[in-house]
């Protein structure tokens, strides 16, 4: 059987593709981002527009972009205290290039770091959607509170922590009012927020525990439309421009490879010494 | 019990601090950035201020924001066809994190990828503060188009690629044409960006080639006073927006574990079959 | 002068270790592992007794160390069809050093690619351990195949697969089969490796599939005593040298920075051009 | 025009491969790597002869095959002191998985930490296969002798260290020795070796220094014909048992989300406070 040059052409053209993108388009001399050629994005929107625009494929109000600025803002650092800081410091002090470190940095977020904006939204988008076991959306403040109540026990009975509640160097994080006075005045704080600070007082009645900042952005993020499987990138986005700032630091100011822990910094718990020829003998004799 | 000064010393040898910071101080309920507590910067200054805040101590003036801004936008996707981003979504396809994924498109930037900003940034500021051959900085136009002529001379001499020039999908990139125009209208547009523009002219005169992306920024974030080593470090803040959108659409579109690579999509190249015990005898006895 | 008791408990307070060790004593001039001095071990110890040292804190009888010498070697390598290697070699090809290139290749190991190992140590050493539903560990061979139907059944009704039985690539895996002889042939053949048997004998009845690679090696760990929180890591150390190889293989064939997905093999799915100015006005009239 | 079904059959074979390798072949129930089906290896060739496999497309002699393995033995651990093992324990601790925290460790091989190896074999096979100063290799002790001064004047007039001598630990690394007197049962001590000696000996006499393990091994590896390409490689396989080894303890011993650095172990650098809105209004009226 022989076959036509057109349809060979159309078959040539990679019938199954392995790689597809709403993304952008790449064309030669053209790159169109989400529907706009990236030369009339540069230097018309903003930084906070660009990741609204490339995470959600549509560009926000002047309101949702002021607050995506201000969540991102309060992302940016909490110095030398987390480990993916620490991380990217001594990855930094081994010679390892700034990218190399700004990855190992991100890489270093795990269940107990930085996963609890997402875990945060997570619970507040379920709660919003769904209510509490499934039973539909809460429809009245009464209706919320009592999900926040059934939230706090819930976590309070496993002896738990609540994601977004509580922080192991603040009492009271000095972030979160801020970030929700801020959601007020763009029109953001919607009934995510609202639960969320119904849980806080809870919360503070019962335990002394404040909302943190990623209970509050929790709130914030999700009543913004940001699906919760966005939470850790937007933390990323915010928090990349203080790794950059603590590895040039390291780089620029501290010895190279200097002595993160030294010998006597160390304790050896039960390395007391063993001869591998008598030890090999008894295993293989005792067998 | 009292005890001796120098028992005490030896105590203290403890406390040279491992860690030092002139970025952000952590106090209970504190968090002072760069002079600045962290309530104070939420909701008041920009993204980019943020970002210039942090690398540079100082906040920028309010046309250095919104450059740094455009230069920000400028490095915000190039579809699937950079390796990190492929990366990326390659790792997103095996169900790892999403910080997991971000960190392995950033720690994809080789020499031959992304790295091109800080290079075209190291010479332009070798060439502008010390000028050719150490001579001294050049103090004309005359000059700096000279200098511009021993650079292009020297890689082509070589048979080199100049960083920041030449693009493998574009004969004419479309954003350094934006980001220049944008440059002079925030009056960022000074000697090292003037340098850039003599090297494309005088490329673009012998072999038909243009600016690209990291040649445009690279000339204004130096006028900006960057330092080159803050090159990449900028790159990865204005692309990890892309990652995370790769990432999420990676996993929210196709199949987790999909086959990137098929087994006819590969060539094996000399992989005839051996017989181990033969070639061991072989190997022992001719020995 | 001499310091108050209070004041030097201050003092002290700070020699609290931050870290500490079982693993390997540092002193000047001595590397003390596990108890013995390096230079004792080098030239007297296998590479896979070295494993079992550092693992599992004693040295392994002789049929133990070539049981997981074979494991090790099992694991070696699956050409260019793992994700993980993709990655890898994307990133050898953007010019990345060989540890970076092969810290991406390690990282790209999710929940679909890699983890089978450790999830079917997980449940074969559960059910050893507590049997179904936490009545007691399976105490004859009856109670044990009753354990494998209860497994499958489990599995095949929530329609998820198995971790260790099937392979995208495979049928019948060529490796489950040499492993299990070897296991036999080496006394390392006990009940877990009975019951990842007969799930296999199960699963072929009812649907025809096999058991793999992971199956195997997850029985044949867990007879070994090792815990299944181990198991990635002992398909790390296996797969590592695949990843230097393939590494070094597309640095030294392929062209550095080589196109692998050209702007012909993506399909641009929804990309239609859009107006900056006019969605702009459109969405702040619209509010 | 038409085209025969066989011709569209073969061009449908993807003619531009992207994806080769001369490592693994995998057909359905097939898997040969370099020559071997991976049945036929499993149980039969030892963890190092896999690797020799791997690297370098063939199997090794009996002797090689122990050689590596002492050298891979070797690189076994050095407890908490180095920065890779400290950042690998730091991100365990965040709760980060087992594979991603081995991935850290990994990517903190930088210039000034485990880069000495490749440094050091690429010297000696370089002053071997070239001489000093691309006058040919040598060929007497005298020659050797020489250029083992040669080498240390160029570094000593620099004021660098040269690559696999002293250690910031051990006056005198208990490694090399034990290595050096392998190597000669081996038949693996030849004129690599014979060269690291050679400068060892000039630098103990100038300035005190010994040879540390990767100056050894450096020689041993290149007597052995290994590329010094695959140097940071082979000391990645050595290493990664000691990664997963502290990964599990970190995890199994320490609690999560522990604090490595606290408040008071940070010493806060030039953080005086500031005020934002009068800054900015300097700021911009300055201007």
């Amino acid at each position: 059987m022989a076959i036509g040059r057109e349809s060979v052409e159309n078959l040539l053209k990679l019938t199954k593709p392995k790689w597809r993108t709403s993304i952008t388009k790449v064309e030669p001399n053209r790159i169109i981002t989400r529907g706009y050629p990236q030369e009339d994005l540069i230097g018309n929107i903003s930084f906070p527009e660009m990741v609204y625009l490339l995470l959600k494929g549509e560009l926000p109000h002047e309101e949702q972009a002021k607050m995506l600025e201000s969540v991102l803002v309060s992302f940016c650092d909490h110095g030398v205290t987390p480990p993916s800081t620490q991380v990217a410091r001594i990855m930094a002090s081994t010679g390892a290039n700034m990218n190399t470190c700004v990855s190992g940095g991100i890489s270093s977020f795990g269940k107990y770091h930085a996963g609890a904006l997402e875990r945060s939204m997570h619970i507040l988008q379920k709660i919003i959607k769904e209510g509490i076991n499934s039973e539909g959306p809460p429809t009245s403040s009464h209706e919320l509170k009592n999900s926040a109540l059934v939230i706090v026990e819930h976590f309070l009975k496993k002896g738990k922590k609540i994601p977004g509640y509580g922080h192991r160097f603040h009492d009271k994080d000095p972030r979160p009012g801020k970030l929700i006075e801020t959601a007020k005045k763009y029109g953001c704080f919607g009934i995510h927020t609202e639960l969320a600070v119904y849980i806080e007082n809870l919360l503070l009645e019962m335990k002394g525990i404040h909302m943190n900042i990623d209970g509050a952005n929790a709130g914030i993020l999700s009543d913004m439309g940001f699906d919760w499987k966005h939470g850790t990138g937007l933390f990323i986005i915010g928090r990349v421009p203080a790794l950059v700032s603590h590895i040039y630091e390291e780089k620029s100011v501290e010895s190279p490879f200097r002595k993160f822990v030294d010998v006597e910094d160390i304790y050896f718990d039960g390395l007391e010494c063993r001869n591998i020829h008598a030890d090999r003998n008894e295993l293989n004799t005792s067998k």
